[in-house]
């Protein structure tokens, strides 16, 4: 059992919000008219406890993991991909690898379990629960052994991130067929319609998403007794979501702040605010995705997402490209000059 | 006469698109899954004539200037904060400056006049072209050769571009005032009412924006035989919109990509694409201000802009932000695998 769940989240600085709304005050500019970016630095005080934060140390891990469900034909993509991806994270030629290069972030990627199986790549870290998860239309994704050892690769990742003094941290996925899991897992974590949430996801035409909707309306009526955060998540998830769920938790215990991704990262966070509520203080919302169901989870947690750029990748990609957003906020509370410093008239 | 207004403005390169497209078809991501990123990358590429552009050379200009419509109470600030916010940006302490440090970018400024004139500043241009405007509510803001002089300053800003070889432009704004002017202009250049496009600029309260609204409508009135963009720029504009209009128009006719920043800058623009249509495949919008008037003009422009985060500052600092988003798309353009190079399967 992953006892660690319970431990209480950290509570965010009120003396350091404090401090910070009256600095965002005094620097050189009409009060409020750096808009979203002064609430960004402000919340960022308090979540470091610190007057004026940073986000230059971050940490990026992507977990990858095989889903059953994928053989009911789900995915725009041969499940092989997965696999086949580990390498091209570690290689240096994915998004995420990309931009992590880019921003000078740290990437690590977390094979928790392949069905076409690279085995020791430099550069991934091996930690394999199963080929895959069970195909959720039928029986549950994961046993609870399965469900804890997702949970405390989250947990792992994020005491790595800890140990390297992150400022900020990104979890990210890759699994063909997550985004079927993740509308799954949210349609009943929501007591919501497969029809709202079931998206085009890789890239799906009517025919895909209404096939996806039908295998998502099985399971959730295969599924209807399991009420719990956990049981739910252990039923109707994945190794990736299931181990950004744990990550997410983790950090919040951590006092790590997390910046989320898109529709998986987000369907995880939403049962990690299900499973332990003092998560979602932690939780900084990178992106609005394409995908169709990113809207109604993103309400459900209140969630105001810095970019809104159309993107449907995953892999942490459109939190990775919220990075400068938060680096340049902390740079302009941190650096403006006051208008007592700069001699200038105020308003 | 600024002869070189007429100059025909350079036509994006339609090979270097298609390869571009072509290239994003073959990368390592669902097809469209980096979402307006990928047509960022796309159009950078016709707009550079280069299959795999880059953003790494960012020249930002800042042209302050004074308006003669303060005087009828139309800021929150008073209009000393135009000359001391020169030192200001000079010295560093500015938001524009604290950006373009982070950015690695090269920040002109560029004083056109201000009445409170802080005189010869390291690190400041100065090209005075009176104290202030005239008060456009009772008469043109500008003589013809105080207009030609704005928008000389433009060309002369993108000049400097050009020969440090700047690979975007950006343009910002100071002017106590200055969201009137723009507000006057865009009406005029619109053919739309005053309160539809008057807001609340630095922080005016409601009777603010109404005596902002009664200005406009009497400026409007009062110059509402001129036509012609060029005189409808002359009589409701400003130095420093002047100058971002000519400076737009000749980055158009020296090849340079502008990302363009909030509403007086999109107004300028607006003027600008008026004086010259070929401008606008150019011009890259950066971000969705709060300013009231901004959502009307970009939709004029039929603009998209990358980033929608509340901001109503002006010098430049919105597209600033967007700066990361350019590289990033570039750098995920140039960078990322094929599907061939990595061995990843299609879809």
């Amino acid at each position: 059992m992953t006892d660690w769940l319970t431990v209480p989240c950290r509570i965010p600085d009120r003396a350091a919000v404090a401090a910070a709304t009256a600095r965002q005050g005094t620097l050189t500019k009409p009060p409020g008219s750096l808009g979203a970016l002064e609430a960004l630095a402000v919340r960022l005080a308090g979540l470091q406890r610190n007057e004026r934060p940073r986000a230059d140390r971050v940490w990026i891990a992507v977990f990858a993991g095989d889903h059953g469900v994928a053989a009911e034909g789900v995915s725009a993509f041969p499940q092989a991909v997965t696999g086949e991806m580990l390498r091209n994270f570690a290689g240096g030629g994915a998004a995420i690898a990309v931009l992590a290069r880019e921003l000078g972030a740290t990437l690590e990627v977390v094979n928790l379990g392949t069905v076409n199986d690279p085995g020791e790549i430099d550069g991934v870290t091996r930690q394999v629960i199963a080929p895959s998860t069970a195909n959720l239309r039928i029986e549950p994704a994961m046993t609870d052994a399965q469900l804890d050892a997702a949970l405390d690769a989250g947990l792992a990742s994020v005491r790595h991130a800890v140990a390297a003094g992150a400022e900020i941290y990104i979890g990210g996925d890759m699994g063909i067929g997550n985004t079927t899991v993740a509308s799954a897992l949210a349609c009943a974590l929501l007591d919501e319609r497969p029809e709202r949430l079931a998206g085009a996801g890789t890239g799906l035409d009517a025919d895909g998403i209404a096939r996806k909707v039908a295998v998502i309306t099985q399971a959730l009526q295969g599924h209807a007794l399991a009420t719990s955060p956990r049981e739910r998540l252990r039923r109707l998830g994945g190794f990736e979501i299931a181990a950004l769920s744990g990550a997410y938790v983790a950090a919040a215990q951590h006092g790590v702040p997390v910046l989320v991704d898109g529709f998986i990262s987000s369907v995880a966070a939403l049962a990690a605010t299900a499973l332990h509520p003092g998560v979602r203080p932690w939780l900084i919302f990178g992106h609005r995705s394409h995908e169709q169901g990113h809207a109604r989870v993103l309400a459900a947690l209140d969630a105001e997402p810095l970019l809104d750029l159309g993107l449907r990748l995953g892999e942490a990609s459109g939190a990775a490209l919220a990075v400068p957003l938060l680096r340049l906020a902390c740079a302009l509370h941190g650096s403006m000059a006051t208008f007592a410093e700069a001699g200038v008239s105020e308003g």
